[in-house]
């Protein structure tokens, strides 16, 4: 079992151990000490080690941070972690609402008059820093050893299982290209890597240091050549000398600094993820930076033939789990004791039989009645709720398969639903279709598509304060950029992105909603009648029936109806064959037409 | 009549000019001069002594300018004038695509070692002049005389009409509250105007100066305290001194730089718009100089109640003129003489019925067959087009009335329409009618609408190369920002913003359709069900009927349909009254439910 479900921290760890820090940082002379949720990688999830937010606070939200003064601990939060974060942590620490409010004026607001700053130069990135020091002049911002760590005794070790080489049949493209090819097209003499997924995807590699991603942690430079020097923990590459070859050089972690100290010629950084410290180490060594996108991001976006074949054979093996699942689930008899956690472990456990589960993609969100309308919902034994007669569950889940990384959401009717169920659970699919269904030119980005997912629901005067799709990465973090489906998503689509296509509603208190397929960008078949002009589509990834019970056919057009109907037809066609006999016949029913 | 059909520049005319400029060129030891289509207020009309492109090298186009070299001389036009461009001037101009081709990079090409770029400081923005000396290192960026006025012995004078006040009744707020409200808003001591259309709306005056907008020529400072000086030619605010009252100076055009020099404190200027002149005479000045933007353009974007009833006043006169027209064009028989000019001239002359055009709002577009496909068609006598049986008239036009600014396009199909015709009518109709019925949450903006245009061309694999609406003024500018509807309009809607909603489908050399309503942003009223979310909608304020023989019924959902025979009743309702008994009866056969 992957998944765990105790409450993981208390309010009562908190005030010993700040009352540790604020010692430490009087030794240290510094004012303010800011303890960010983030590692040197700036990924979603972090290693045990480096979840010092949680071990100082309690708070264990996926992003926040904490600004320590001697009066007063500022725990900042955004709109999803508001009512969480009164449950975990002490009353000594201050919740803050952020980003309206921001770090610099909220410091400047308790220190009128200045004082230093201490941070860890590992584990804020450098646009972090220069914004902090354009908007606080009055302040010092000095970087520090990280004095969690030098109060946190049982700290666990940094992780230390293996790198494993990924197939090139599933990765679709050799190392050796990817390297010439990006380093070709460097306009510096070199990059530096510090985000795990861009290095495991440019040197086909995967690690285990942290859970849910299969991701390296390790830094790397790329140069214009073609070659790479990573940077990983002692001995984590020793397994794939003969995958990485003569033209990536392994060097300790350690070494990395001095390496950077050690350059001549141009570096390109990027100033969203890249760490302080490197930064401040190539200024002192006078290297001259430039600031640009992280080399990986856009070409690991745009999914080769091979690892959009291996989606789609990831999300088949996925929708076999699923579809053994819902039936399962169709089974139970809601308002008889059946719990959300019950429904987590039964969920896994379907995943973990297709024997190719290599890890949950993230914690499965399992919300049923009320809790359904809490966006980021993780069950815990505390919040642990009977399922209800009559209630919506939402289930988010996903898998990390060799292949590929699914995510998909299915919010199901536990018994009979209401007619408000039904009509709110409408418009979500609706919106959902409208993004299915579309075509469009290439140059659109997902900012011009979003409307689309939310007009059957703005017509009826709702609507959700979540984007409607993000990036997934190939056996690799299911949240990836640089695309996505949001009012804020400037990127053009492109050929071979993923995309998580998830409208949803949510009613405080009583309900949510969410449907959740995940879909490949592809060129658009010509139409007769159409323009000569190049256009894209979308396919869909996700093969797993809605709940015929929640749709208010009347509310549908033809073409909405026609599709789900071809929907759920190619579903059976895909999966009946690889299903037993019992839940085949479940599945046929479940997908006859409306 | 106040649209005429002369070709307007012939191409012989440039050549002879063009050797005349080379020769001030050569005594003013410039290498380089730069003839943009702009006057010193950057509108998108000019008077005819402004109109230096065009009396240089022939080309009448809305938008574009040339770079005179010794030995090249470059035209700089975008994608809508390729064409037109060819056959408006002579072979001694090279035509360049822009802005593929940026004229830094054009110029550094054509001058490799660099030269002296000549310009007219009035002419060309702050933001321009700063682009360039950024991109032109190793040129001299050389203000001078305008040498096209040096040349150009019969320029006609600058406009010496009056301005007149505009009534407060059709303002709905005086000048005064607008200045005191404005004032009191900026955090500089001043700001410097020089958009004609914001010194108008902000004084409530109006001027005859240019053509098609009714806007005053003039300069303004705006004070932190509501105070304005007002910079106009000699006497032409003469007769609106009870008008402007005590806090509004008026001032001879010829003082403007001077009280620049003389101006101390903070002063805002529009780097967009405001001409290089005013930034560089208040730099050497040591004035404090803010780049934001001009204060009027968001707020003149908002009507008041008065600015929308004026509107639909005007849009229900301007229907009446509309309505006419059509029972007239019905009338007539296709393939039998009747030329575009024939139709321009009678829609002119029943807006002129209306005894209340000030002006057509811009030149009328009005192209058969494949005229229609030229995005911004103006007929002249030598290429106006008899209009062939089942031939589609696509007619954009408007009027300016002392109420409001109209816009609307409707096509017409003359004779029997092709299936081909009437699935691609029936798209873009689609498209406007998505617009037209949205209701979304505030913070959107128009390049979040814009998909809904296009989504029923798009999964016919078609779409159109323009943006699907632009804002309109209030007897003010056709064209007026901030607001559009456009993958690139980012502005925010908000509560009395009116705008065109126009998507359209062009097949070249074949046919064009354009459908068009002004439409404006209001309150969306709460919906049973809905969220306790603020929401906006769109008011038609277009009320003229669609060709129903265009219409393929079988492609509209029940939505659709509804919509259209609520909008054609609604028109009827309004309209039927106004009109002698024949339009009246011709109207409701024409709105008849499909």
């Amino acid at each position: 079992m992957f998944q765990t479900f105790e409450a993981q921290s208390t309010p009562d760890q908190g005030p010993p151990r700040l009352q540790a820090l604020r010692a430490v940082m009087a030794t240290q002379g510094v004012d303010v000490f800011l303890v960010p949720r983030a590692d040197a990688h700036q990924g979603e999830y972090v290693a045990p080690r480096d979840a010092r937010l949680e071990w100082l606070t309690g708070f264990s939200g996926s992003a926040g941070f904490c600004a320590i003064l001697p009066n007063i601990a500022g725990i900042f939060i955004d709109g999803r972690y508001r009512v969480q974060v009164r449950s975990q942590v002490a009353a000594d620490f201050t919740p803050v609402h952020w980003p309206e409010t921001r770090l610099a004026d909220w410091l400047k607001e308790q220190m009128p008059d200045g004082g230093t700053v201490g941070f860890d130069p590992w584990l804020h990135t450098v646009a972090e820093i220069a914004d902090l020091r354009r908007d606080l002049p009055e302040f010092t911002l000095q970087p520090t050893d990280n004095l969690i760590d030098a109060i946190w005794d049982d700290q666990p070790d940094a992780p230390s299982a293996p790198f494993t080489a990924h197939p090139l049949e599933l990765a679709g493209e050799s190392h050796d290209a990817k390297r010439a090819r990006l380093g070709a097209e460097l306009s510096e003499d070199a990059a530096i890597l510090t985000l795990p997924d861009s290095i495991a995807w440019l040197l086909n590699i995967r690690g285990t240091d942290i859970a849910r991603n299969p991701v390296p942690q390790a830094f790397a430079i790329l140069h214009a050549s073609g070659a790479v020097d990573l940077f990983a923990g002692a001995g984590k590459a020793d397994e794939i000398g003969d995958h990485l070859g003569p033209e990536v050089t392994v060097h300790d972690f350690g070494d990395f600094l001095a390496a950077l100290q050690d350059f001549s010629g141009t570096v390109r950084i990027d100033n969203k993820s890249c760490p302080e410290i490197v930064a401040s180490t190539l200024r002192s060594a006078q290297v001259t930076i430039k600031e640009g996108k992280d080399p990986c991001i856009l070409p690991k976006a745009c999914k080769n033939t091979a690892e959009i074949a291996g989606a789609k054979a990831a999300h088949d093996r996925d929708a076999v789990a699923m579809v053994r699942f819902l039936a399962w689930l169709d089974a139970q008899t809601p308002g008889q004791g059946l719990t959300e956690i019950d429904v987590v472990k039964a969920l896994e456990g379907f995943r973990q039989q297709t024997n190719a589960l290599r890890d949950i993609s993230f914690e499965t969100i399992c919300g049923a009645g009320p809790n359904g309308a809490i966006v980021h919902y993780r069950v815990t034994e505390d919040t642990n709720r009977p399922i209800g007669a009559g209630e919506l569950l939402l289930v988010d889940s996903g898998g990390q398969y060799v292949d590929g990384t699914t995510d998909i959401t299915r919010t199901i009717a536990m018994g009979t639903p209401t007619q408000e169920h039904r009509a709110c659970y409408t418009r979500v699919l609706q919106g959902m279709i409208a993004v299915s269904r579309i075509r469009f030119p290439k140059g659109v980005g997902g900012q011009h598509l979003d409307a689309l997912a939310r007009a059957p629901q703005w017509m009826a005067g709702q609507d959700y304060d979540h984007g409607t799709g993000h990036g997934v990465g190939s056996y690799l973090s299911v949240h990836e950029g640089p695309q996505g489906i949001s009012r804020r998503s400037e990127v053009a689509l492109q050929e071979g992105m993923i995309l998580s296509n998830e409208p949803g509603y949510y009613r405080e208190g009583s309900f949510g909603i969410r449907i959740e397929n995940l879909i490949v960008t592809v060129a658009a078949p010509a139409l007769d009648g159409g323009d000569d002009r190049a256009m894209l589509c979308f396919d869909t990834l996700t093969q797993v029936p809605f709940d015929r019970r929640l749709i208010d056919t009347s509310m549908l057009t033809a073409q909405e109806r026609g599709w789900i109907d071809r929907y759920h037809s190619d579903t059976v066609s895909l999966l009946a064959a690889r299903l037993d006999d019992q839940t085949a016949v479940w599945l046929k029913e479940a997908c006859a037409p409306l």
